[in-house]
């Protein structure tokens, strides 16, 4: 096998890795929310647990990246792909750590009835899965067309986020005694919302190594993605 | 001048770029926190500006690695050092990112007078940008001994953030109406705990990167440090 092939297959086993750890924040992602809706702290001490094998992975996929810099030398493309590679999986790790914070709000909630059935924040969840699902997607693919689709979900998952916001906040208003409720359904919100932050840095990283183009808060490009109801939220 | 020479000049100038970027940071955070102190709108919309320079640092810290690993072909120590920076400048933008959070809470807040006068957000922002200013030192100087530190700092801030929790929760118990005023404040003293956790994070890595040890979440090497009133946080 000559050089190249044995490269090619080293980076094969690098996506293989990344994904990896994808699929693997995604199930904490999904058994944090579950946990929530079961009131099940079984559940949501095995997300806690589960925490530190992607935190394991995070660092074999930087290794991974050292490695085949240090020996193959890379050309420019390749290279891009890995530097793209290590700042995936930071985004990666703190996503399984925001699942660990769900699922510890998820205890602060143990012997508490849930105030009300759960409607919006399965939604956020399943809109988050997919989110950091799409943008691995787009980084293996090479594929900055489709990493840019993820703009819209987190438009939904911003919305979602207000209406979890404001429904809490009216029933700490009308029952006080709801607080320690309320509170860490809010902040679970908020988790999910930042996971979706994290799917977008890493759509933001995987446009800018296809197309060399940094979106990052750039409104403009952001308002021609979502179109006229675009709200400028980065706007005081 | 010869090629070593002009290799440890250009890592110079990255470091500065760090450096630089930490201090942007820093700034923000502080800024933020002002803002919210004297309730003033500009300053607040003043960060939110100023944080696009910060992820146009991220971009040129990110290109200046990159270019250093294609043309210098650096050695083992050199290239970690670099593939740290790459992951240090991650989370010095997600720092600016928290700082604009804080500043768009702060804008929620427009109008309606403070609930009380501030003790503990204070001390958070101090301790916050201590942590990062300590880290970002620990990275330049390779120095691990003193990147451990950074969690009796984190200790202070966790703990001073469940005081404001349970303060505000308190208040918006005795008084439903002060949900408005509350909650903001509320995620503020998150939004100061996440940006110290990215200072931690920044502390993994250059532990890491001196020692090869992976610290992270490790939970007796974190007894060690920080000795024995540790609280295993990481439990449910």
């Amino acid at each position: 096998m000559n050089n190249k092939r044995i490269f090619d297959r080293e980076i094969d086993e690098l996506k293989d890795m990344i994904l990896k750890m994808g699929v693997m924040v995604q199930s904490l992602i999904h058994k944090s929310i579950d946990a929530l809706k079961k009131q099940d702290m079984d559940i949501a001490q095995s997300v806690i647990s589960e925490g530190e094998k992607v935190d394991q992975l995070d660092v074999e996929i930087n290794e991974k990246c050292i490695q085949l810099i240090a020996l193959r030398q890379p050309e420019a493309s390749d290279l891009r792909f890995l530097m793209t590679g290590v700042r995936i999986s930071t985004d990666l790790e703190r996503i399984g750590d925001l699942a660990e914070d769900i699922a510890q709000r998820v205890a602060e909630l143990a012997g508490k009835p849930l105030l009300k059935p759960l409607v919006d924040i399965p939604k956020m969840d399943q809109l988050v899965e997919n989110a950091v699902s799409l943008v691995l997607d787009a980084f293996i693919k090479k594929d900055a067309v489709k990493a840019r689709t993820v703009w819209t979900i987190e438009k939904q998952v911003d919305e979602l986020r207000d209406a979890v916001q404001d429904e809490l906040a009216g029933i700490m208003n009308k029952n006080p005694d709801s607080v320690p409720q309320a509170l860490p359904l809010l902040l679970i919100s908020r988790h999910l919302e930042r996971i979706c932050d994290h799917a977008t840095n890493i759509a933001e990283d995987v446009i800018y190594m296809v197309e060399g183009k940094i979106v990052k808060h750039n409104i403009e490009e952001l308002k021609k993605i979502i179109g006229k109801d675009w709200k400028e939220k980065k706007k005081v």
